[in-house]
Formats: structure tokens, sequence, C-alpha cells
């Protein structure tokens, strides 16, 4: 416990951010493949190819195959996995839709990739009290789609179609975050399956609670380490009375930050305001035949009464304006709007095809307003000096920006540009009071990250945690800290 | 680890819910008080008076006064005083300004009292990002009078003048959470000295972070069980530009209940909504010299622009009228309005004094917003039953609501009879899917309750968490839980 932060601190500025840890897979003995068999039968897989879909997600990083895939369809099922796994000291791992960006899913040290897919079941709907409970392969559109009549939606919009069990894991946030809160204002309750086969239920579906210690928020964000969910009770809201979007174009970055700084600062309640870059303006016209103008862009969405939308989108137009936007333009009839958000969403694939056969490096950082254009504007000068392309959008009300550093996955020195930028973003995203990860989790890629950001003492907390709860590390290991300090 | 749940909870419905454990009090060796007079001189007390202030807090339990108590005046005097405490195995309980309800300051182990109200300092505003770190002993109301001139404020508002530090550590609400949530969602980042020593700094000022375990969250709500809380910064709010204010008086409690539910499930963004019973308003006015009609009666606040606040008013009017509510007043003026706070917030004490010499069992459930107007009806049906005089108040936004049975201490019987009460009431929250505590935390007082709401593994987990953190039980010991399982 005698480690000194400031050596910690020390080492990694002069480090360049590794890539991840060479795995050691565990041995994966044939009596538990038996045995996995005889309780699931079909439901187990090991061939090539539902390993190899198990054992890849949108991260940049070579997959690592699981040794076996299950498809569960309960929490008994799952109680099963983790027991049978238990007994022979494999590692567990949780799959939702495959959309994570840090390499959650890579069986880095084997193991069994548990398939919640087919666990995809509205359990309830309380219309009333504004929630409802859901297993957790449930995708994010899926889930809307079942609320649809009910007049009530759930916000929390990561772009990728996500499963509501992987966005729980990982804190996910995205589009809405900055009116509705990330999935840590939004999750109400859990179940949760134990390393050691137990169950638990936490939080209830009451808006608050004060009993004991909040495991719900300890789960949330715990990427898979600690546990299976495998039910999830969430808020809702009811659809807002009226809707309206709109773009606008600024002679710079700078600018437009400063319009959303602003924005939040006299406290508008903007239902979404998010900035894209002229490189990621170029790509979403080309993927979604669209002809914004190539310039740093802010999209806007207003929710509320129809006085009140009309009196929020009155306020930031003006803001925008005194900021040099331009061509401040309405998208009023839904069709309008969901083809602008529709392209909005498609952006990753959008700026995918700047570069055929690349991958992306996504950050993450997330810095307090008054900061954020400081962070974007030094950023953007930063990667002006690299020859990668590298578009930037961003959850600009919450802090929060991405920059996607498209890399030939063939090229080592490609990888190795992007962790430098990556590096310095972090850098300079900390020493402004933010965090390496506003929404898409630790993982594999940002664990020294966590430990400049949090220093070894409180990753040390964390690591105590996992060890009282998971004592021989077989959920997700080799993720978000190391094992041994 | 083979607890039966079913068996335990039959167990516990059976059990009248019993007065906290006899204290076993951990030996005070000499050496350690020498040490800390030396190390601390005139700030350490061993004086009776100062032992006694610091050994009760608000709740109907008998004082537990600990052995000494420490003025702490930054976080490394906390480190000393835990370092001191720990060479010796003896207890540490955080004090903040003593208007707990739940017995957390009772020293039934004996032990040292950190009082922390010399920490009152703000350390610094940051008023473009909408954030504040202070120290723990700072009160709410300092806090806001240190704020006014940002045009910011901080709504977390329990009624008491409560210590920042302490409403972290029982995740505190109150009246504005309807709106602005609770300590939970407004906390963003704490320093906090653990039971080694050791000092973390968890969450950062971004509005959002997927960093690895949310420890932010698992401290808020501890109980002062897994260390000291020495700073904490939060989230503020602009000031909004028009509030309005209400009264309106129901014909009974199930209608004004419904008004309720129906404003919060239309999505009326209103700042407060409290209901107060007849009996409780009869308390109000003779303390507070008002002639409110004795009725059951909801308090009403809105926050927002002047539109805004007028589309809500004239909203929630109409919901009132059509649920029989009668003679909805409005106080526009700001001193009617203080009025009118000013005796919600005086109405524990007011209510005290409906039988002079009186403590107060305080009930704190909290239900699904659904099940609210059947939860109210039913209990108060069931009080009326009882020789004690049982007013009611809440923050029935939050589905949350509190009955004052007021006791006289000196007399067993009538403690009983207030257990029994609240024994029923939690039994109906809890079987309506809420919770045994919606604001006032655990304590000493509802332990085998939190048994009850999350089951023996969950508590299980809480408990492998504080043994983790606090191998040696020291910090803030014999609350929430008992050690063993």
């Amino acid at each position: 416990m005698a480690i000194n932060h400031q050596n910690i601190r020390q080492q990694e500025t002069q480090v360049n951010h590794p890539v991840p840890p060479t795995p050691v897979r565990r041995p994966f003995p044939a009596e538990l493949l038996t045995a996995l068999k005889s309780a699931f039968g079909e439901r187990v897989s090991t061939s090539d190819a539902v390993r190899a879909h198990h054992g890849r997600d949108e991260s940049p990083f070579d997959p690592q195959l699981p040794d076996a895939v299950v498809f569960a369809r309960n929490t008994e099922d799952v109680q099963t996995v983790v027991a049978l796994c238990g007994q022979y000291d494999v590692p567990i791992i949780p799959y939702g839709n495959g959309s994570s960006l840090e390499g959650h899913l890579l069986a880095v040290q084997g193991g069994v990739s548990i398939d919640l897919s087919e666990m995809n079941r509205v359990l309830s709907i309380n219309a009333e009290d504004l929630t409802v409970t859901v297993e957790p392969g449930i995708s994010r559109k899926q889930l809307n789609e079942a609320l649809r009549d009910t007049g009530l939606f759930f916000p929390i919009d990561p772009g990728a179609d996500a499963s509501i069990g992987g966005m729980s894991a990982t804190r996910a946030s995205g589009t809405n975050a900055v009116r509705y809160g990330t999935m840590r204002e939004n999750v109400l309750g859990l179940t949760v399956v134990l390393a050691d086969g137990r169950v638990i239920h936490t939080g209830t579906r009451a808006r608050k609670s004060s009993a004991g210690y909040d495991l719900t928020r300890l789960f949330v964000g715990s990427e898979g380490t600690l546990g299976v969910i495998t039910e999830i009770t969430l808020r809702l809201y009811p659809q807002p009375e009226a809707v309206s979007a709109a773009v606008c174009a600024f002679p710079s970055m700078g600018d437009a930050v400063r319009a959303v700084i602003e924005t939040i600062q006299i406290g508008v309640p903007i239902a979404r305001v998010e900035f894209v870059d002229s490189l990621a303006i170029r790509s979403i016209n080309r993927h979604s035949n669209l002809t914004l103008r190539e310039a740093p862009t802010l999209f806007f969405e207003f929710h509320g009464t129809e006085a009140g939308v009309k009196e929020q989108a009155e306020l930031v137009q003006e803001i925008a304006a005194q900021n040099s936007g331009e061509d401040f333009e309405w998208a009023t009839r839904p069709e309008d709007r969901s083809r602008l958000w529709n392209a909005r969403h498609s952006a990753y694939f959008a700026m995918l095809q700047l570069k055929p056969g690349s991958r992306a490096v996504s950050t993450d950082v997330c810095v307090p307003i008054s900061r954020l254009a400081e962070c974007v504007v030094e950023t953007e000068a930063d990667l002006k000096g690299s020859p990668l392309p590298c578009p930037i959008v961003g959850h600009v009300g919450d802090g929060n920006f991405h920059v996607c550093i498209l890399i030939d996955p063939n090229k080592p020195e490609e990888m190795e540009e992007a962790e430098r930028l990556n590096h310095r973003i972090v850098q300079r995203a900390l020493r402004m009071d933010g965090t390496c990860t506003g929404e898409h989790g630790v993982g594999l890629h940002k664990m020294n990250f966590l430990l400049e950001e949090h220093g070894p003492v409180a990753v040390d907390v964390m690591r105590s945690i996992k060890h009282s709860l998971d004592p021989r590390n077989l959920m997700n290991p080799g993720k978000i800290f190391t094992w041994a300090a």
C-alpha cells in the first residue's frame, strides 16, 4: 500500500499509453464444456463463427475469442453458467449487442461469453410511476418501440442501438444526457447474479431511497466485473408535448462551443446539443445524402410545452447569433427531425468511411463546461499536426467530445500515433479537472488513465471491492484495473 | 451463506421491530487521550457537556456519549484522528450539525466524535461550471448565503439546517428533490479519509464520467461507516428567473395526493410539492402564527421563466380543482413565500409542540407514486386507532411522507406503540415496492427493515464492502447493518 502517488503519475506521463496487456488465457476444461452442454444443449456454442462474433466489439483491438458462448434465457440460466464456471475457475463475460468501444467484450483470459440477447423482454411497464423493468438484452430502440403507445419514452441514447444491460454496465449516456442525465441517474434498480452465484435485487421502484449502500450505482458502470445484470428497472419520461430541432453552422469550433457554454450556464433545459466538426459533417453529408454546410455545426433539440419550446429556441437562437452562428435552420417537421438525427446517429459509421478499411480509436474525454472551449480548441490545434483523419463530434452540453481517430488496423505506426494523440487529449482533460471517459467506460484501454485520474489509492479501493465480491476474478477479468496493485 | 431468504422474511414479519441492540462499548485507552491531546491541545474535549452534545441527535434514542470529541480543522486533522484511533481500535463518528433523525451520531460502541463544524469553508465556487467545493461542516443555509451574489443556488433542502457532510452521508433530499434530485444526483465528487488513514478523491468536476466504480455514490449514503468525508463538490443551479408559490386545501388526503400524482405523471417540472395534514397545519398555525385552514393541504412552488412558471401554475391549479382542491391561494411576493416556506420548514418543531416534552419517531417511507394515495390513505386509517398524535407531512412529489409519531420518551409503552405503527407503515411501503427510508437513512433504527427491503444477500454485499474497506469496524460502527451476518 506504500505506493507513491507522485511517482506513479510521473511514470505514466513518461510512458506512452500501452496497448492492452498480453492476455494470459486460463485453461478451459473439457468437463466444463460437457457440463454446459448437458445444461444448455444447443444453446452452447464453440463454433469459430459464434466465438469470433463474441470475441470482438467496436474497439480497435484484435479479437480475443471466448472458449464458448452460452445463450441465456433467464436469471437462472445465468446462475447456472456462473456456478459451473466457478467450479472450474473460468471467466464469465456478459455480452449484449457488441457495441462497446473499449474492448469490454474481449475474452482476454478466455472463458465463457454469456450472450444475453435472447433476454430482451419488457417485464413490466408501470406507466403511472414512469418506470419500466426490462431484461438486459433489450436494445434501446426495442425498448422505445415497446413504449410507443404509453406516451412515455426512455431518453438515454448513446448513438449505437446498444443493449440496456451494456448501457448500464458502462454507465452510458449520449445525446440526451444534457437534459435527462445518464444511466447513473436513470437506473432505479437491478437484479444481479454475483460471482458466487447468489442473486441480489438492488434499489426499489420508489424515486429515491436512503436505504443502505447504493449498490445500484456500484453495479452501474462496473463493466461486468462485479456480476451479471439480469434485470433493470429504469426511469421513464413523458413524451414531450412539443419537440423542435435546428442546426446552426459557426465560423470556428470555439464559437460553436462558446454558444453551448452560454446556453448551459443560463440554464436552458435543452434536450440535445451536439457538436459536429467540418470533417464529420463532410462524412455525414456523404453517408446520409445531406447538403449541410461543411463547417463546425451544432445540432439542437428542444423538448417541452409548445410555449416552452418556443421560448427555449428563441433564446438559443439569440445566443448562437451572438457567437457568430450562421444559417440557424429549423427542422420542425418530424420527418426532417428524424433525417437530421439519423444522420447524427450514423456519424460513427459515416466517419469510418472517410478512410475505407479503417477502424476508429475514439477518445471520450469530458471536462467542466468552462474549460470546454479551451480543451476543444487546443485539441483541434494538436490534431492538425497529425497525418491521421480526426473528425470530432461531441455531446458538448455535458462537456464531452469524441475525436474519432481513423487508423489502418494493419499499420502499427498508425495505432501508435492514435495512442499518442489520445494520451495528449486525456492529459489535457485531466489538467482541466475532467475525466478520461465521459461515457464509454475504461475497458481494456484506459486502465492507466483511470490510475492517473483517480490516483492509486482510489483505484485500490475499487480493487478491494472487486476482491471482496469476486475473490477469484471470474467476472470479466482484465478490465478497468489490474487484479494486483 | 446458505441463508434462506423466505425464512428470514418470515421471521422479521413476526418479530416486532427491535429497539437498537444493547451497545457494547470498546475500551478507550488513556494513551489515546494523551496522544489526541498532544496532537490537538484545546481542540480535544472530554467534558460531560461537550460529550453529551455529541452523543445525541434528533432521534428518539437515549444519548450514547463518545469518550472524547475532537474539533477538526482540515483533512490532515481527520487523518490524524483516524490514525490514532486505528492504533487503539477505537471507533470514529463524524459529527456535522447533529440533525440526524436515526441515531447516526450516537457512540454506541464509544469512541471519538470528530466534530467537523469548524470545517465550514467554501473552498471554491466555479460559477461557470455550476459547481462548488465545500468542507463538510458548512450548513446548507451557510452555503446558500455564500452563493447569494453568484446568481446560483444549491437546492437540496431537508428542512433542518443540516451540514452538507451529513446530508451527503445520509443521501438527504427534502422539499426540492422532486425537481432537482437528491444528494445522490448532486454530489459530483468527494475527498474521503479512509479507515486506514489514506485519502481518496472521487469523481471529477465534469458533469458525467464512466471512469471506474462509482465511489462517489458509494460514499454518499454510507452514513460514516466507510470513511470520513472532508470535501464535497456539488452541482449548483441558476437561481430561477421567476418563482411563485401557492397553497391549496383539499377535503381529504386522498384528494390531495391524487392531485400530486397527476401533476408528476404529466411531467410538470414542479420545484416543490409538499403535503401537510390537518393536524400538522394546526401545529404550524400555532407555531408560525398563520391562519391556514385546518385541512389536508398542498404547498406548491414553481421555478422557471416568467412564462414557464405561469404555464406550470395554471396547469397545476386546474389539476387541483379537478381533485376537489379549494382556496388555491397564491404567494407571489417574496415575503409571503418566505413566510409560507419558513412555516413548512419549522413543521418538525411545530409538531413536537403538539405534545409538550415529546420526542418524535419519524417514519420515512417512500413508495412509487402510483401507490402513494393507497399508502397514505391506509396509513391514515391505521393511525386513527392509535392513542398517539401522528401528524403527517410529506415530499409527496417523490412518493415520500413522514408520520411524526409523538411519544413521551419516559413511557416505554409509547415507544413500543410508535414502533408498532412504524413497523406496519414500513411493511405497507415494502409491499408496495417502496423503501423503508426515503431520505433519513438507516442508522440504528432500520437495520432490520433494510434486511427486509433488500434481503440478506444484498445486505451481505454491503457488509463485504464494509469489511474490505474497514476491516476493524472503526468507522461509525453499529449503524446500517450488523458487523456479522
